[in-house]
């Protein structure tokens, strides 16, 4: 089945989770807001959003559409293709698992977009930049070293492997967890760079994902859109460590 | 089987989306933090969390224990408990469409707790009041009427009925809309209540929600934590409309 995934055209965000799951399997599918011609581009998206027959009408993009179905909230796209696409463990356990550290870091890339948006999406960054240092100060002090930590604790214990976060395979949420490691680094290099060696699995994690051949094929493909100063993940020198 | 939940006993806060769900279902449980004796009280909570033999550790509380399986992260609880305690459709089709709404639920919950944390949750109330205020009237004047506005559609939208979010019966995403418009109006009584006309159909699903035996018998007694300023939702006036 072909896929029609719906996200901004400009930015990694919320969609690139998706998009590397969608990579990572190998799947057939079209990125619409970023093609040009009938029933693409922004417009499209726009269009189906508001559509008055689509009961099941997403709050936001990114969603994706699969035949009839549309599915909308990035972690619920993710449990959605992952029993479909062998990124998702087979037992109900493991798949409660797996979307539980999924949820986990979707909080964790909530926390990420606030340091530069702490007073609301609605304003500039200019016009919150004060608030924005305090915030990302405890970001980058206090709230990344108890989610990467956390992590780093999670691979520690998996019983089945030390190389992916549920079970004995890789799943959506290591894909993830890799994407939200490469946009904190993007964002916060100098952080980042004094604290790596805490990190060891997360590190070796992130390195194994990126070496996957289809991963590495799309991180040098154009479909892989460079980390921005319009995404989640952006880098202000000024919000990281001096 | 009988559930155990662990959750901070002296605030609603995530936890009581997962206590609604229980009541709801007239399920067996026992809230652990709030009771004291062996095995119970907030050490017993901190003390799983932290166990190194939990190899699915959660990251924070709510997290509910049935039998062997620990579950984590609020919306993952209600995917796991609905379709178990008729809360969720049968369809697939269904149950992602109830996730989904839950998850912007969620989103909607963070954003209402950040109106008091903008700058984040390691400072005070206090040492943050004044971004605290910008947050909040961005927080009422474009967010809740954006996020209560699509709900409202959504009802509105809904082949089946007119009295509940998916499907044709009431879901775990419906308890857990109740729950969010009753936060709102403790928190933002005065802004709530101009635009409750505008909300006609998410009034008449809160009033059958708090309608319903279980639920108004729980809401009736002890079991319920009353709002207050340590949770989520809390009444600061100044940061109400004015």
């Amino acid at each position: 089945m072909k896929y029609h995934l719906y996200y901004w055209p400009s930015i990694q965000g919320r969609g690139e989770f998706v998009r590397l799951a969608l990579e990572e399997a190998g799947a057939d599918y079209v990125d619409v807001a970023r093609q040009s011609g009938k029933g693409m581009g922004v417009t499209a998206m726009m269009k189906l959003m508001d559509a008055k027959r689509v009961h099941h009408a997403p709050f936001a993009p990114p969603f994706l559409q699969a035949g009839r179905l549309i599915v909308g909230q990035t972690a619920n796209i993710l449990l959605f293709l992952g029993p479909r696409h062998d990124l998702a463990p087979k037992s109900e356990e493991g798949r409660l698992w797996t979307h539980q550290l999924q949820l986990t870091i979707a909080d964790f890339v909530v926390e990420a977009h606030d340091t530069h948006h702490p007073i609301g999406v609605d304003f500039y960054y200019e016009d919150q930049k004060a608030e924005a240092r305090r915030r990302a100060e405890d970001f980058r002090t206090a709230r990344i070293p108890k989610f990467l930590g956390y992590f780093e604790q999670i691979l520690a214990r998996n019983p089945r492997s030390q190389h992916c976060l549920a079970g004995s395979k890789l799943t959506y949420a290591d894909l993830s967890l890799f994407q939200i490691i490469a946009g904190l680094k993007y964002a916060f290099p100098r952080a980042m760079a004094r604290s790596a060696r805490r990190y060891k699995r997360l590190a070796a994690l992130s390195q194994l994902i990126q070496d996957r051949p289809r991963i590495a094929r799309y991180l040098a493909s154009e479909r892989r859109i460079p980390f921005n100063e319009e995404g989640i993940f952006r880098h202000y020198p000024e919000l990281d460590e001096t």
